[in-house]
């Protein structure tokens, strides 16, 4: 970037109180994770096959033969490069745009490597490696998507032939959603009910292929296409999700996924001795990675509206001078710093998630469940609580960039449309919290039973004095001791926790109870979950963090994380009595002059996540502020402006405004 | 509807326990205005050319084209039919695609009538009316939004010639944003600073032609263009939003709007009779029919969510039977019904702004300026408060449909994109509150002194009462009394706004203070402008209102309006010693119970806004309920499934497949 002409930041970037360098090795992980980034992320940049200017202008098949061309060019470059599995994974990652590959590599790969037998790997694997088949993963229906339980595929084991028959005996029961699934994938991981002899033993999966490998055309009995037009210009209509259904299609037994149980040739089910746990690991795996890419998708938006606010003025000019930065005003800076602090805090709770699943799979494999319910909710929770913030964050970003931000050249529009699924797929994010809801509940009623209280639940050992504590906090400065603000969340949730346990006491039917309270459970569940990610970024503050000033700056990040957060869900501390008035008062006081500490660090501290400017995809957030000459660049290149009278206008305008409409053809 | 043969929710309708004709009344206004709304509405549906069915697939040019025609066939019907004015803007409204048209009818003329001379009236309108010119309001720079009086065109007097010359003097200057400018508008009301010898007399108003009304060119002088792709498929893309620069572009003196003020032969400056308040009086109607707009935006979204919410089965499946109605879900409920009560309830304010604008236009026909402040700050804060909520809302409704609420069929992913722009035009929701917050920190200061309290302050007048009040709440049902609630509401918004006059109190410049501390006082100017929408909705029910068992369930929707709010800002409520825990937990048990009774409606209740299927263009939201066939017949008409084997395939899908990538030209 240094190379850039034009910096209208510059004043901004020297303005900065620490290491900017140093910054980027804490946010990218390690050094190394920097440098892939780096380069990876440059070459992408500099390609123009990777190009995104057009991408909103483009119609359906435009946009998706684009596509198509950019993951045959990424898999070019992949093999003539020699990429690394890690850098071919970051080259999919830059290129932005949601592909086919992407279900290919993240779920058709792991669901063979998780539920696939050592001999199914040994066939399967290769040639999906090699691409000589393409993969998708055929789970959610027309109608169900929660509840993984209810689907109505069938897969009915045929004793005469050995064989399966995949069928959709519904319309409810088409496939419907998965990705890869509409123009392009050969094959699918098929999730369907395991019916032999009659007897329903649940939904297993199956490895069916769905097209011809000689004219891609689909095979006998298998009807499939694209579901249509989804939210956005571009954003994820570059995908080929897809509707799928099946007439009695025929495929051989071994293709049943056959990890933890199997049907013999003679037809008998007959569970192995893995057990079903294994596969949450892959959950936990999954939901990991989405609290990372949450933190990666609103650090983005908040580079983008970062550097705007510091582009752009608005009142304020005094004596004819230059209007204020919108950046300097309390208002922006009340929304935008938190959500800054947030994609921090985020990255740092996803790391820690990294390290858990890390922990649960060396577990598993030691054949020790103990910990899994916890990680589970764990990461169900933050899955829920990370994705919510984040849809939210990148909207609140676009209006934080006024108008412009509505402007496809913002970035913003797009970013926003391609991210908002994440708050339904891989769990919707109600249904995430009522489980978390339900093992805090449980938790809270085997205290004192001597069960052991493990990770993120430790807190509630201490369930007296969490219960009886009151804060010590009598001046604002007392809220940027890390020990305080944990206490006042610990205190919050557990107290929500216990609050739920004894009003659903008060029914007679468990069940009911839950039901009935079920609101209340969920923000028990999210006051526990933005408790685990502020313990965890105290917890990063406790390490050896290298960098000029760096520290410095995380810890006015986490302490106004933590206290825009206490500022906004002020009834539940005040309603549990966690605190008083006076002292959400005094965080309300503290977080003022927190944001003001930022303020010259706001530029540099979104430059640490080092992001391109073919990444950012936005005018407004461009490196070099240059923000004016390029939007007005940018709007002549709109087809509309390919001709200076529209097309439609002798048709449509004229007869109008010569009043000879009775005339024209309409 | 009656005829439709498919009806999945005829037994939610059953269920309902109110007239729901009358209740149609009720949201339309009166029964003339059901009568016209539905019969237009019901024309638009039936007429092939106002179809919607395609519009997220057509590329740019495609969907302006279509706009085009769409404008000039509703023009043709409107003279055919010879249909009134008020029945040919429902006709546009209906039409639901916005048009240059929007801002000709609701921006141009407007602004001519308002700021011209009879003479000017008598010249342009006519022209205007017939559409022999087109026009649009061209006031927005690329550099200058919220900020007007910071606009850098000119128009500079030339005493010579007896012109004014329009001018862009930077890149900045550019106008950017007006609707209609793009590619269709012949003329345009300018807003450029009045330059007469030397001196700058600020921003007035000029009527320009833009373009030849022979061949449509552009006038020398005039760069003109659209500016490019905004957010969401169709949405506003339809629109041709524009850039325009003026590089010495003359116009006859009599072209400035001279209502308030004029400029004479001789170049003198020389204000009318006409107090310049009278243009705030149009501030006030534009922004009284977007509260309008948000109720009807909001209540089109929470149709389609809540009829979906009653088709959709998800868990709960006992013995084999059909799983639960996710409406059945209490966290579908609390998250549901708030927004149909806040449907409701922007209803009736908007209804009673429109009866306060009538109001404030006597007055200022008789010189009597007294209420402008406050029905300015009223309507502002209105203005803000509802386009955010509804925006939020529309996106929350999305989610409330899971996945398929991604899918463009659903009709949200458009609704939202064509809505959010609300919140940033006509001044920016939070330079909106702030200027609430200011009148309110006045009318504070202003307690005892005197000064009349008027309309919606009228509360501060029992100062003392509500800084001392404590709730009498202590049963749930003591949350039902409407006085209680207006109490609690009035107490939290008054001691809010006091708060923030004593803070300001502590700054030695009040200026420094306004800024440092407004965070807290845009939340103040929340909280008073809630208040003003309960206590509207709690006045509707003082009224008469006919109809079997519509009063009661308008009563269950005032009260979980209001609850629901206090729930969610419980923190205030407790901060300020409104309210107590205990308090604020009755009102959260009773909102439970009022979900249960609103249950049974909630299907009849969405029906009372009388929409058509056409209107809400959404396959989950259709009357019938006739959702998944609807769906997977919808899917199919995707360009992409125009063919089996998607354009691309051989030249990008096959070589990866067959291994001949490094062939292939990419």
């Amino acid at each position: 970037m240094a190379t850039e002409r034009v910096d209208n930041l510059a004043g901004e970037r020297r303005k900065a109180e620490f290491d900017v360098e140093a910054m980027k090795i804490v946010w990218a992980g390690s050094k190394h994770d920097l440098d892939v980034s780096d380069r990876i992320a440059r070459l992408v940049a500099s390609d123009p096959v990777f190009g995104k200017d057009t991408r909103t202008t483009l119609d359906r098949k435009e946009l998706f033969k684009n596509t198509l061309r950019k993951v045959a060019h990424a898999w070019k470059q992949i093999n003539e490069l020699r990429l690394t599995e890690e850098e071919a994974s970051r080259l999919r990652f830059y290129i932005d745009q949601p592909a086919y590959v992407d279900l290919h590599w993240g779920m058709f790969l792991p669901a063979i490597k998780g539920q696939g037998t050592e001999e199914q790997q040994a066939k399967w694997l290769p040639l999906a490696y090699k691409m000589q088949i393409i993969g998708c993963y055929a789970q959610t229906e027309l109608g169900h998507g929660s509840n993984v339980q209810g689907l109505e595929t069938t897969a009915t084991f045929d004793p005469q032939t050995d064989e399966f028959i995949i069928h959709s005996p519904t319309l409810t029961s088409s496939k419907w959603w998965p990705g890869g699934l509409g123009k392009v994938s050969t094959h699918a991981v098929v999730y369907a009910r395991l019916i032999v002899d009659g007897k329903d033993y649940g939904v297993n999966g199956f490895i069916v292929q769905l097209r011809s490998l000689d004219d891609h055309s689909p095979l006998p009995g298998i009807t499939v296409g694209d579901i249509g037009m989804k939210f956005g210009n571009g954003a994820y209509n570059s995908m080929d999700n897809g509707v799928l259904t099946f007439d009695n299609v025929r495929i051989p037994r071994d293709q049943m996924l056959m990890r933890v149980a199997k049907v013999t040739r003679e037809g008998k089910y007959v569970p192995s001795d893995v057990p079903r746990q294994i596969l949450y690991g892959t959950m936990v795996y999954v939901r990991q990675g989405i609290v990372s890419d949450a933190s990666i998708a609103l650090s983005r938006a908040v580079t983008i509206a970062t550097r705007y606010s510091a582009v752009r003025r608005q009142f304020g000019s005094q004596n004819g001078g230059p209007e204020t930065k919108v950046i300097d005003y309390k208002t922006q800076q009340s929304r935008l710093f938190p959500l800054l602090a947030t994609a921090y805090a985020y990255r740092f709770v996803s790391e820690w998630l990294s390290s858990l699943y890390t922990d649960v799979t060396q577990r598993l494999q030691a054949n020790d469940f103990s910990v899994l319910p916890e990680a589970h909710a764990c990461t169900a929770g933050l899955k829920s609580l990370t994705t919510s913030i984040t849809a939210d964050g990148i909207e609140e970003c676009r209006k934080l960039c006024g108008g412009h931000g509505y402007l496809c050249s913002s970035g913003l529009p797009e970013l926003f449309a391609v991210y908002v699924p994440t708050c339904t797929y891989e769990g919707d994010n109600v249904v995430l919290q009522l489980q978390v809801a339900r093992f805090l509940v449980k938790t809270v009623a085997q205290l004192g039973s001597g069960e052991p209280l493990v990770g993120t639940t430790a807190y509630m050992g201490r369930a007296e004095h969490l219960l009886q504590c009151k804060s010590s906090v009598q001046n604002p400065e007392d809220w940027l001791n890390p020990d305080v603000v944990l206490e006042a969340f610990e205190s919050r949730a557990f107290r929500m926790s216990v609050d739920c346990a004894k009003n659903l006491a008060k029914f007679s039917k468990p069940k009911e109870g839950f039901s009935e309270l079920s609101a209340d459970l969920v923000e028990a569940a999210i006051a526990h979950c933005q408790l685990i990610v502020v313990s965890k970024f105290i917890d990063k503050l406790k390490q050896d963090i290298p960098g000029a000033g760096v520290k410095q700056q995380l810890e006015i990040l986490c302490s106004i994380y933590a206290l825009h957060l206490l500022h906004k869900h002020a009834g539940e501390f005040l309603s549990t009595g966690s605190l008083t008035s006076k002292q959400v008062a005094l965080a309300n006081d503290i977080l003022r002059s927190l944001y003001s500490k930022l303020r010259p660090n706001a530029i540099a501290l979104v430059d640490s996540f080092n992001y391109t400017d073919h990444f950012l995809g936005s005018v407004l957030g461009r490196y070099d502020g240059n923000v004016y000459p390029k939007l007005y660049e940018e709007a002549w290149k709109d087809p509309l402006n390919e001709t200076v009278v529209p097309e439609g206008y002798h048709e449509f305008v004229r007869p109008i405004l010569k009043q000879h409409l009775r005339m024209a053809r309409l």
